[in-house]
């Protein structure tokens, strides 16, 4: 399948409009704001006037936050068009292109007198790393038109400076922090540089045997432990492991190395299965960053970074279009609206690092002018002292559209469902148009208007997601018939025609498999493609949700706009010691817990996640326990 | 209550007279090796010779590790003379003493060329932590007969040195890891040193009021966050809160400050309801090593460090003291059995630094000459990068006679229960003498029998442990009379009577507050003051501890000297997505769990929890779920 440029798919309304509005409006000069007053961009300033390294700001990795910013201005411009965003974006790519040395190598940290030796610290210098984001902000670059852009010209040198010291004769070494393999492979297929993919291929296959130092979290941490093709499951640190996974998918793909692809897809499954919140959020460590063992799913220490959730979304994508199954289109839904789409406040103004699902204590609001700590339990902050997130977010929501929707020798296929338009040809050449309209996921309709349609025979592609157990589908006002959870084709649509689907909205309960022991007797509500939360500013008498009973009889339902569940509060002993006999059963029951039916059992509203700690601080829950 | 000394408690037999043989015989002499060969010892002879800063290794607390060992050598030497042992002792006493400078500050990091200066880094530095464990050891050795020792006469001058600089007018600044305050006010007692009470007092006092820096975990972390006296709750690293704690206490008794006990008691109670594991362990995070927040208890992710197990011991003592409920001696007794006992191998050469509650996958055992990672999920290790467990276990078990019995105007208290011979003076200056005999903890029975009774009026007090619901008692041969948990007076015994205690020893299941989300569903099993637990090597057909379900209904019972519980092994269903709806009841559910009673049901055998991980690699659990 291929992917459709922002110059073929366009997002005209709705959830995720609203949030690449702002994203435009807000976040975009908010990032820039941050990397101006905190000095990582005026860096590379520095670099070109001598100033480094007394006067460097910032981690080993800020280099990359200012490349990010790049790519987000990148895909934006070609989203929507704006002159005074195209000066920006022109002149910070003139401040990174004069802080370039001769040979190519770009970083503000290290190669200077009184700085590190360039590579001299392969496990956190974080050099590679960098590279790879500036040559992944020219990719945004180049697939919006612009071939031969300064900023393509700086990622090529960049790009030809790591393939002539890391090539097969080089040093062998691999980057700590995993993202030059995707950017590379990408760098080199939209260039067509052939190098840059052999590049991006040794640097997976050297991964896995024990280049790296063995640090205190072990060599897992930054995937160094196995080779990619043996591996079982994705592990260590969450980000690295994910942009891991997305080059050695892409250089799979572009090598025709099948068994490549399969070995990641594998891992993928059991992650998928073992290692991932029912948000599609990933890393339940803080220490490392990392992902626990299989079933370590502790909602209150939930790490789940939002950069994981970037991370998550890419491999899933590279997934579907490897492979087709929409299942990988089911993981890239969840992940955007319940960890990306978590992040960011309503103004676009703040962000969270880690995605907790389950607040005991209320958060405090940050300072808007104070640099926050990553993964405190607060409300959304403004920066942090690593503020990958940001960025992250910003490049994602900017290139969005991107995810919508795929051609292939068949066809059509939608995966994500927004109002949009697509103009897009199929590999025959020939053009296909159509127009989505929806409310969704507020409402479950999808009304699809064939624009324009190919003379051959073509077939139109919906994905009927896993959370909607039956949908029913009909053509230009035809009979009604029900689909199951999966694709369906409709084929042969001419110019004019109109498709609606409609998807299973109801709220429904979840389970955990009961490994996942963190969670054991609760139940999660999802509706849609939203995981829904309890906050406890809903809850009666100033109660916390660490005193909500859930029903798990009732089914939730929706009244007055808003999914409700049945449950009591409690109140709770007071005990000195909370471990008490099976045979003290008074003791162990909460007080003021009746058997149901008085005035006690509450309708309990619940908000979407992503939506959570925007009325102020409160106390939260995913899972929530039954009786 | 008064302490009494090791001249006057001794244990003769038993459990714990068996891990002070091993301590004596094997491990102290295991750490001196470790510290020769690390370089942590040799890092006093470079200190005299120059060799300083190029050739120190180990990490910038390392001194302390030498001290404690100097601290278990001296109680051992008290507890059973050995000349070569003696030798020993004294040779690294002078090593040490050698490289003390002459203003009586010592320490291998700081304060020489190319050196940091002297508390430069009060937050990482560990110089007062280090010089405190210098003191703890004199402590001992003060304590044990020998007030002007070599290293009595060292540690007096670095305590000298503290008060000259961090004095009233001096430096203003405490040590990021408390410790220093508990040794002076020992110190101060033992010598008679009001000086040394004052400036731990001085030290209690400006904690809390943010001198040290705002760090990544923020300053609850080394405590700072909150003056002693108006905190709620232990937070931040679990040892550096318990040794603040105990040294509070300590200066609150020295100073007759009841308001500050009073505060640290409080703390104590909220910790212990709410931020305790089961076992007496504390510490629920790795990345801090700190307590989580309220209930927050992951027996996976448990970290329960040894050393904040031995700090517990040290808080739940001095409270005892101070304020006389038997609910500390429990905590006493609970830590040490399931923490501190469970660190060290049987051959008392390999250790647990943390103590998780839930293996999820059986660890490696570590090679003997290699130094592990402190906190991964191994086997017992030889030593750690950060080793400041083996010898935290050594004085401890050293010391133990200690923890047993205290006298005061009333009579003599027995704590804990071991086979033993109590000599001791009541304040009143009169003589009482006791003969304890038991097979504690295998049997519940205790014999006491009077050797030697005041002629004054006097009462035996003997402790009912909270876990034994009754007990029965019998004088003499006399009538048995049951008594509840809590503590028993008899009063007014004469030379050749005997008591018997007889302890309801019968296993128990434990059911956790509901509050603790990491284990709802999930029962524990205690018998005496042993928690259990499930090892992968007692189910049947390869099974993993993921597999078991208990039946709650069925009590545990003892078996071939084993306790068993009733329940099934499940296989699980293969999934890709671990999260179903509800009405997927048949996806939820374990396969090949029958409702009991036919040929799958199975008795499984439990082992003590202190016991686990020395029949090689295996999965525990000690919270099982119920079915």
């Amino acid at each position: 399948m291929r992917p459709l440029g922002l110059d073929e798919v366009r997002i005209t309304g709705g959830f995720w409009a609203q949030r690449q509005e702002t994203n435009a409006s807000a976040t975009l000069a908010h990032i820039e704001h941050w990397l101006e007053r905190e000095g990582w961009l005026p860096n590379f300033d520095l670099a070109v006037h001598g100033g480094l390294p007394e006067g460097r700001r910032g981690r080993e990795f800020s280099d990359s936050e200012v490349y990010k910013l790049l790519e987000a201005m990148a895909w934006e411009l070609a989203r929507e068009p704006d002159a005074a965003l195209e000066a920006r974006f022109d002149a910070i790519v003139r401040r990174v292109a004069a802080a370039q040395e001769t040979d190519g190598y770009v970083s503000t940290m290290f190669g200077r007198p009184g700085q590190g030796e360039r590579y001299s610290d392969l496990e956190w210098g974080h050099e590679l790393y960098c590279q790879g984001h500036l040559m992944q902000a020219a990719v945004a670059r180049a697939r919006t038109g612009h071939l031969d852009d300064l900023l393509v010209r700086v990622a090529r040198r960049s790009a030809d400076h790591v393939c002539a010291t890391f090539g097969p004769d080089g040093n062998p070494g691999v980057c700590g922090h995993a993202e030059v393999e995707v950017a590379l492979a990408e760098l080199g297929r939209v260039l067509d540089e052939p190098r840059y993919v052999r590049q991006a291929a040794l640097f997976v296959e050297r991964r896995g045997h024990a280049t790296l130092a063995d640090i205190e979290w072990g060599r897992s941490y930054y995937q160094d432990d196995v080779p990619v093709r043996d591996a079982e499951v994705f592990r260590g640190h969450a980000v690295r492991a994910n942009y891991l996974a997305a080059g050695a998918i892409d250089v799979g793909v572009e090598t025709d190395d099948d068994a490549l692809v399969a070995a990641v897809a594998r891992q993928w499954d059991r992650t998928h299965a073992a290692r991932t919140y029912v948000t599609g959020g990933q890393g339940s460590h803080h220490q490392d960053e990392a992902f626990g063992e299989d079933f370590v799913l502790p909602p209150d220490r939930a790490y789940s970074e939002t950069c994981a959730g970037v991370g998550s979304v890419m491999v899933a994508w590279r997934l579907l279009l490897a492979q087709g199954h929409p299942r990988y289109a089911d993981a890239v839904e969840r992940t955007l609206f319940n960890v990306v789409a978590t992040s960011p406040a309503h103004d676009g103004r703040a962000f969270y690092y880690a995605n907790t699902l389950h607040q005991r204590v209320p958060g405090e609001t940050p300072a808007p002018d104070a640099v926050s700590k990553r993964a405190e339990s607060s409300l959304r902050a403004p920066w942090f002292d690593v503020s990958c997130c940001p960025p992250n977010v910003a490049r994602t929501f900017a290139s969005l559209a991107g995810y919508l929707a795929t051609v292939d020798d068949g066809g059509l296929q939608l995966h994500q469902y927004a109002s949009s338009e697509i103009r897009a040809a199929l590999p025959s050449g020939e053009r296909v148009a159509v127009d989505v309209e929806t409310r969704y996921p507020t409402e479950g309709r999808v009304r699809v208007t064939v624009v324009e349609a190919p003379g051959s025979r073509w077939a139109l592609t919906l994905r009927v997601p896993a959370w909607s157990p039956t949908a029913s589908l009909r053509v230009d006002g035809g009979v009604e018939r029900r689909v199951p959870a999966g694709v369906v084709a409709v084929p042969d649509l001419r110019a004019g025609s109109v498709v609606e689907l409609d998807l299973d909205m109801s709220p429904r309960f979840l389970h955990p498999d009961d490994r996942i022991d963190a969670v054991r007797g609760c139940v999660a509500v999802q509706r849609g493609p939203e995981v829904l939360c309890v906050e406890s500013v809903d809850l009666p008498d100033g109660h916390d949700v660490a005193d909500l009973r859930v029903d798990p009889s009732v089914p939730p339902r929706e009244a007055d706009g808003r999914v409700v569940v049945r449950g009591v509060v409690v109140d709770h002993r007071v005990r000195t010691w909370p471990y008490v006999p099976v045979d003290d059963a008074d003791a162990r029951e909460p007080v003021g817990a009746p058997a149901g039916g008085d005035g006690m059992v509450h309708d309990i509203a619940l908000v979407p996640y992503h939506d959570w700690a925007n009325r102020g601080p409160s106390t939260m829950r995913v899972w929530m326990p039954t009786r």
